[in-house]
């Protein structure tokens, strides 16, 4: 990541801690932030080297609800499982609908359950590798709670992020959301089937999402249709 | 709120905690969290008195991005501007791109930038009450910023919220998403233009909405077409 990123991310976070509480606690929820954010740091770091260590290639993919990260990894799972032994991890507040589709498509699934918690940590994934034999997995994906801002607080320790958003969010949802876009590899606006009917402005996310993230590589998809993951398949280099 | 309801909340909290960080610092995240909530659940009552000794009735909208809450917002106060005086406080990690869509429609809005929070929390709400004359209003909506999980942790002092989801999001999103909807006294499923051509279950989401919230009231709106958008306002009894 480039110096000046790094700085843009210190700057939002910065701004952010003004406003996280009265000022009677205001300085222990700052220092929590921090330690909670240090504690994930190191333990992702841990994840990728099990995972390197095993040969395991990593992807995570975060966005908002809706947005069809459960469809593309559906999609990308069909294509994928003759060639690779797939783990997939889902995360969600409640309920196994989301593994149970991944399920059906010849790869391992595993649901994990926060209860309110807005987005999967190191933690979560650590407990899940430690208890998994590695040996029997060539590829990790891991699908985050569906939320497009908190899963920038913690890294999991994959290769590789994806942030997902649809043409029915509007135009405005990558600029609203530098964060994570900040911290992704690639950006992938999805439902592009449905933008002519929505008019939404592709060229401005496309446009946003540069700005933000001069290195980030994206590509317009259709996990509906199939458009274009097989070209999404190409980026991940899987 | 009844007991039942009181209790599921209790537990949801506390499976929550088990997975909220490692062994070593736990406690602290735990504690700091039951703090920080208490803090907010003070303010956001006094938030409330203050607004109700000024007579000014209050609506927060919470919902995913995309969902349509800023459209929904618009043909509200396009309708009711003539008979109150409004202010919308609307609550975006970056940007002011939503309060100035609703600035052109004859209400004052004022624009919270979060940074990298992700919920409005009822001390961004007390620091504009107080700042503000609150004789000059009748009525005041807060638009949360765009997301179905966090805004569950912070009441903001409003007498009624409105949890918005839309057809896109699928037919999951209630039933993956409990806690705002038994916090709230208003569901509405918006983009209903939509769901036969994405083929949505509405039925099933009225249902889980009834289940999660027996007293919830529902409604199901296109803010594009401006459909049942006047029911609604009958609903908040505005």
């Amino acid at each position: 990541m480039s110096e000046k990123r790094k700085k843009d991310i210190q700057r939002i976070k910065e701004l952010e801690s003004i406003n996280l509480a009265t000022d009677d606690i205001r300085e222990l929820v700052v220092q929590t932030k921090i330690k909670v954010e240090k504690d994930n740091e190191l333990l992702a770091r841990k994840n990728n080297e099990e995972l390197r260590e095993h040969k395991i290639k990593s992807v995570d993919i975060v966005g908002a609800i809706g947005a069809g990260k459960t469809a593309l990894i559906e999609k990308i799972v069909e294509i994928l499982s003759e060639k690779y032994r797939i783990l997939v991890i889902c995360g969600d507040i409640t309920t196994r609908v989301d593994a149970d589709r991944i399920q059906a498509h010849n790869a391992e699934s595993i649901q994990i359950n926060t209860g309110r918690e807005c987005a999967l940590n190191a933690y979560h994934i650590h407990k899940i590798i430690e208890n998994k034999d590695l040996d029997d997995y060539d590829l990790l994906f891991i699908e985050n709670v569906g939320n497009l801002i908190c899963p920038s607080e913690f890294t999991l320790g994959t290769d590789t992020r994806i942030t997902v958003v649809s043409t029915t969010e509007g135009e405005w949802v990558i600029e609203k959301h530098p964060m994570l876009f900040k911290m992704s590899q690639v950006a992938v606006i999805n439902k592009i089937d449905l933008a002519e009917r929505l008019g939404t402005n592709i060229p401005k996310m496309l446009k946003d999402a540069k700005d933000i993230n001069p290195d980030i590589k994206i590509i317009t998809t259709s996990a509906k249709t199939g458009k274009n993951v097989n070209k999404l398949i190409e980026i991940l280099e899987l």
